[in-house]
Parts: structure tokens; sequence; C-alpha cells
């Protein structure tokens, strides 16, 4: 009893524009507990077309959204004074460098001259230890979250929005029992995007030109952060069946994900700006999400706001403890 | 840099009292909604004791939450004419039948004699043919939803609590890229289950002692209900590994499902009065449903408010249709 197949399959696309725009509306709540508007600025010494763009997009984005934005166009030989002048500027909020910029260490060196207070990217290093180390918050009593770097984020946004993470398994395990493949291992993507999965409870393939190696915390996710174990002989022949989430970000346009290997309604993101899916990906995947970038531009509007919200934290403590301190000086000549 | 295991593996253990608990409450939603108490009569023609268990905790079920609950216990002879008067009897709302009582065929026939509109348990060739046909409305504005037999909807029902459906997706495809491995293939729940859920967008191995079948929908779920492969030589051994969720009702306590070959972060469930998952399966499982009656006695009560409203909306149209039909003749010597 076979029936006549319907013409299309069910796929369904998921634009960033719609999933940007949920966030958006919380960002808004977000801003209406400050007291003034916040102030991030841009700092540009790159000749490279894609900074701009990302640059203007920024501005737009903010401006839209009641954030004040300042680009700052530079040599960048006179970066890294500009960025100490502008880490001790009480009218700035956040800043956002426009990388490549030496395209060598230096830009690694100069990632960590932003100041931790003001640093939206998540770029620093005490940010990308706790992301790898998987703790999640910067104080002992778990009130200040610790930031994430945009593009990884947005993806994670991306998954909780298409209710990949179950929001029924505990806060930090919601990725439990998913298996993802994420094709690209750079260190400003790939490489913390498959220990931020795993981290919350999926294994992960993480695949490279060169080899796969799988992000896991273990059978029960006993251990408290992933490991990586290398898997000699790996390909995406091996981990694309198993995987029902695929995430991939290779830059050029030549790449696309070999399709036969995918599994029957797998979730599919991309993250290059070239479209690493040809179209065929719908006869396949449940959900196709073709483009993050969007979703990465609230991403860092939320960030500013958490690292706001962790300078106003930090200072309304700082009072507490002056404050105290007085009582206690007050109180000591009564109870010596 | 390996870090100290954690003493118990992370699977949330969900009880089936936590899930009845919300249907319950969409249940006394629903009694609000009526002018009166809806009246549940169980016929009781049978020696087997698990046959009264379910009997006296429907009674029990139903008393709680405002519902009017008969039991009549006769001889197996009687039944089919104290069905028959039943089915007449305008103070009955819902009629429910203790089975085995001949355990046979004759079983089957009674089924068919329990009128549509009280049937309660789904056993109706007509709601079954829909079922198998995923026809999910008895009518053609599809207002009147079809009633599915109470032990696969209540596995339905679990797996939505546990956000396995996904919502993002159609209503349909909520399964779409879930691969489900039944184990149990009766006509009573294996069957059905197996159907119910891959006609939902699930690919599902449907597990016998003698075979497996694969019930799927097929690529991009194109096809409009399951279709039914024979997989020879298949075990176990080659669903499970593949499968996110392991459903298991293996009547019998010798029956143990085989751990090792879970794969991680499986959601399993039994429906078996005996435990199919020895305690273990916390070690693997991310989710884990030990029993499902609590659930399957709630929609035995949802079913009973649902072919109470079908019936209802029968009869308003029927009225509308008089109603009409007595303005057209009236209007009549006008146009004429």
């Amino acid at each position: 009893m076979s029936e006549p197949a319907t013409e299309t399959p069910h796929c369904k696309v998921v634009l960033a524009g719609t999933i940007a725009k949920g966030l958006l509306e919380e960002t808004q709540e977000g801003l209406k507990k400050l007291d003034r508007k916040p102030h991030l600025v841009g700092f540009l010494a790159s000749a490279d077309p894609a900074a701009r763009v990302y640059a203007e997009w920024t501005g737009k984005t903010c401006r839209e959204n009641g954030f004040d934005f300042t680009l700052r166009e530079l040599d960048r030989e006179d970066l890294e004074d500009a960025l100490l002048s502008a880490n001790t500027n009480p009218t700035i909020d956040g800043i956002i460098v426009y990388y490549p910029i030496f395209s060598s260490r230096q830009d690694q060196y100069l990632q960590q001259i932003v100041d931790v207070s003001k640093d939206v990217e998540g770029l620093s290093h005490r940010y990308i230890f706790n992301m790898y180390q998987n703790i999640r918050f910067l104080d002992s009593h778990n009130q200040k979250k610790s930031i994430l770097p945009c593009t990884p984020l947005a993806v994670i946004k991306i998954l909780e929005y298409l209710r990949v993470y179950n929001t029924i398994l505990p806060y930090g395990n919601r990725l439990h029992g998913h298996t993802v493949t994420v094709i690209n291992r750079s260190e400003v993507v790939g490489r913390p995007l498959a220990a931020l999965l795993a981290n919350d409870g999926a294994c992960v393939y993480s695949v490279d030109v060169n080899d796969v190696q799988q992000f896991h915390r273990g059978q029960g996710l006993r251990k408290r952060r992933h490991e990586v174990v290398e898997l000699p002989g790996w390909t995406l022949e091996n981990c694309l069946p198993l995987s029902d989430v695929v995430i991939s970000g290779v830059p050029g346009d030549k790449y696309k994900v070999p399709l036969h290997l995918l599994r029957e309604g797998a979730v599919c993101i991309n993250f290059s700006s070239e479209r690493n899916f040809s179209s065929e990906v719908k006869e396949k995947a449940s959900i196709y999400v073709p483009a993050i970038g969007k979703v990465t531009i609230v991403v860092l509007l939320r960030n500013l706001l958490r690292i706001m919200q962790n300078r106003m934290d930090a200072e309304s403590e700082t009072a507490n403890i002056v404050e105290q301190k007085e009582t206690v000086e007050e109180a000591a000549p009564v109870v010596s």
C-alpha cells in the first residue's frame, strides 16, 4: 500500500533574523534596568573588508536598538594606546576590536589589552579559561556570569531556540544525549564551540582538515568538564551518520558538507559566510539554519549588557564592603 | 588534565505520577466546560487479577478527579447484551471493558460492540484505522480529534512532557530526526505505538522475538503515513546503538534490555509491568521513566472528555442542520 510522495520534503528553514528578534526583546528588557544608554566603542585598524562590514552592522544594530556606538578608525600602531585609554574612560562601557589587524600573535596580545570589565567579545584569557574549564560564573555566589565569545554563543542561542537544548534536563547538562559534528576547529569559533557544546553534555566530533577529535564529558556525564580524545583514522564518514546536529563553518566557497552521509532528520547549522550546505540539505534535515550573523550581533549587545550588570554588581559590592567596614570601625570602641 | 569523576551519573528519573499531575490539570479545565459530571462505566467479566487492579485504579482516579465511575461485574456470557444496553443509555458517557475475557478472537468481536461515541479506549475499528492511516480527525473541518488507544497515547504524552517532541516543528512532524526502538510488537501496545511514533516523524525500529521492522515516513518525511520494512538479520545489536529513545514493554520478569548496546544519553521508557531496564540504566540514559501506569489512567479520562466533546459537537451540528433546513423551508415560498 504505497502512498504518493509529497513534492517537497519537510524541512524547517529557520532564519537568523527570526531568532535574533526574540533575543532583541530580551535585550530591551535588560536596557530598561539601566540608568543610561550603554556605549560601545568599535576600533577599526584593519583594511579587511569583512571587518568593515562587521563594524557597520554593529553600528546599525546598536542604533536601532537603543545602544550608543562610536566607530574609531585609526592606524594599527596607535591601537594599543587607544585601548588603554578606553579601558579607563568612564563614558565607554564596552570595547570591540575588529580583527584581523596584524594577523599574527600580536593580535592575541592586543586581545589581552582590553580590560575584562569592557571585553564584550569574551576574548580575555579569564573568560576563555572559564569557558574551556566549564566555569560558568565569575564570583563564588554564582551571580555574575562569565562572558562567552560571540559566535560560539550565537550557535548556542540558536540551539536553544531550536529546542535542541532540553530544558527538562538540569542547567549545564541540557545537550545530554545529542551527538554533534562541528566542522572547523579554529581558535576563534570551532574549538571553543566544540568545548561549549561538550561542557553542556553533548558528544561532539570536532572535524578539521587533519583529524577528528571527540569532546565529551564521558559516560553519564561523570566528568565535570569535557575531555578531548583523538580519533585516529576517523573522517566525516564516521561522524556524520551518528550526528543529530551538524554545524559547519568552513571558509571559502568550495566546501560542501557531503549530504549523503547525513543522518535523516539532522539539525544543520551553517556559520561560515559561505554556504557550506547545498540546498539539497532540505531533503534530509529536519531543521536548517543557513546563516547566523544576525544572531551574533545581538549576542554582542547581550554581552555588553552583561558586563555592565557585572560591573554594577561589583561596584555595589565594594560599596557594601566599605559600608560594613565603616560600621565595624564605628562599633569598634564599644566591642573592644 | 583528567578530573575526578563524580560519584553518580547524571540521569533524570521522571516518575509517571509527576507527568500525570500536569495532564490531570488539563483534565480539570476540560471538566469545567461540561454541564455535568462525566460517567464512565467499567465492565469486569474477567477473572484476571490484573484486570481487577486496573478496574480499581480507574475507579479511584475517577472519584479523586470529579468523574463518576460505576463498576459492573457480570458473567462474560451477559457482556454483549450489557454493552448494547450501555450504548443507548444516555446516563453513560464512556464504556471501558477489562480484557482479556475469552482470550480469543471473541474479545476483538466484543471491542467492536462498544459504540464509537462511547469508546474511551479507542479500540473501535474506525479509531484503529485512523491511527494506522495517520488520519487525525473524524470530521472534514479538523475539529473532532480521533481517539487513540490509552497505553500508546500515554507513551506519546510522556515523550511530549520530556520534550522529545520538538514543538518548533509543525504538528504531525515533531519527532523528525529521532530514532526510536520499541521492544514488543503486540497489537495492543507495541505495534500501534511504533505506527504512531513513525507517523509523527520518527524512524522507528519495532523489535519482536522473531524480527525487526522499520516504521518510517521516508527521507524528508515525504510519505503521508509510515511504511513498514522488514529488516532481515537485524537484532537489538543493530537498533539500540542508533536509537536516542528506547521504549520497552516485554512482559515477564526475565527480560532486561542489554544496556551495553545503549547509546550514551538515550531516553529510556518502560511500559511493561515488570522492570525491563535494570537500575544500571542510569549509568548511560539522560532520562529514565520506570513505569507509565499513572499516565495511562489519566489518558483514559482525557479520552472520555474528548468523546463527550465530539458527541456534543455532533449534536449541536445536527441541531444546526435542522435549523438551517427549517429556515430554507420557511424561505422557500418567497424565492420560488
